[in-house]
């Protein structure tokens, strides 16, 4: 608290990134928004993302990492994105919109970004409560991370050694939102669905959809998601 | 030996990877170039990447990823290449030339990659002797990237676990090129310098010429690099 180091947070235009950013900012970090744009099919996000960091009045910068040249995903490819599926389902086996390796190479970007800008602090919002399944949101994996970036850099070999924030990793969507909702975050103005509509309307039965509705009406506040439907 | 697994190659178009290119291809692999494009100053090590994946009849995918974005090294920013420094020189510090973070983009790209092409071995080219004190060139942090890649990926979790091949990491420049020389590498189709002239010729003074010449005068063989001085 109280500190004006400056901070990376990497923003997806998400509830949970948009969550992290305040959190950041309330702690007193001088935050500085890594958004990458990996050719995701929701591009809303990006939007998203970039209207934050403009109302919250910090630095951001674009990075462009074409994650299609890989594909793999129902994000990054011409592969369906499933809907309708409940918490159970999604728990199951990694879904098909996991994007391979997306926060071990995010945050190796933000790990880069970091060193250049003498940043020492990386957030991101990776939760492990109410999720996907992905691996890479969990903290086994950000403990490991920390300590391979503190290996790889400069910064890390000559002592300023990163520290990896993941505030909202053993959150609950609904706590996430509460803590948002008393940090002043504008929920309306984030943007979670996989699969918006042209007009970038949630489609509401998405994976990541479901855990947002779901999150609002187990934190029992208004949901003010733009539905398609 | 003999397996027909497929790989992932992170060729630059130097000295090191093509060696680690024809290292993998003679223990069998099916071998994938991945080329990062990644906005450096030599380009035409790119070509020479491409030329390499082209003569050896494999795959390559070309990655653009413009780290001039972050900046912070004299390789993607307004920053100069040293010259004519001896090999002491270039151990007391990490040099301008160490771009933030690279090693570990690099490799948390190639993870994805492999992911996606269902490859389980990655190899790069990465030597901690005779190099220019880069702290992502080390044993340690190879070894905790291996850990953090299979945290972070779904092939990880699912127990097709990665292996970094890192064949060079305790060689000098000449025993890399002995090798090299004995699987049938052309050297004089790679490229290492950093500075070259429009022609794409070496400035044979950069850290990067300096270490290949002296390989080359150590391993008692003609040196092929054409310099423009």
């Amino acid at each position: 608290m109280g500190t004006s180091d400056p901070a990376v947070v990497l923003l997806s235009g998400g509830l949970d990134s948009a969550t992290v950013l305040a959190i950041a900012r309330d702690e007193g970090y001088a935050v500085h928004a890594l958004v990458v744009d990996y050719g995701q099919r929701h591009r809303h996000e990006l939007e998203a993302a970039k209207k934050l960091s403009e109302e919250a009045g910090i630095p951001f910068r674009v990075m462009p990492l074409d994650l299609r040249v890989f594909g793999g995903s129902a994000l990054t490819d011409d592969i369906d994105v499933p809907h309708g599926r409940d918490e159970s389902e999604m728990q199951q086996d990694i879904p098909v919109t996991y994007v391979p390796a997306r926060n071990l190479i995010f945050l190796s970007l933000a790990s880069g970004f970091a060193e250049t800008i003498g940043a020492k602090d990386l957030f991101l919002g990776v939760n492990a409560v109410d999720y996907s399944g992905y691996p890479d949101c969990r903290p086994e994996f950000l403990t490991a991370f920390e300590a391979c970036a503190n290996l790889a850099t400069k910064a890390g070999v000559q002592g300023q050694a990163f520290t990896i924030h993941a505030p909202l990793v053993n959150l609950t969507k609904a706590e996430i939102i509460q803590r948002g909702l008393k940090l002043g975050v504008d929920y309306s103005k984030t943007h979670s669905c996989y699969d918006p509509d042209p007009q970038g309307r949630a489609c509401g039965t998405c994976d990541s959809c479901v855990l947002r509705r779901r999150g609002f009406e187990a934190a029992g506040v208004p949901d003010p998601t733009r539905y398609s439907a």
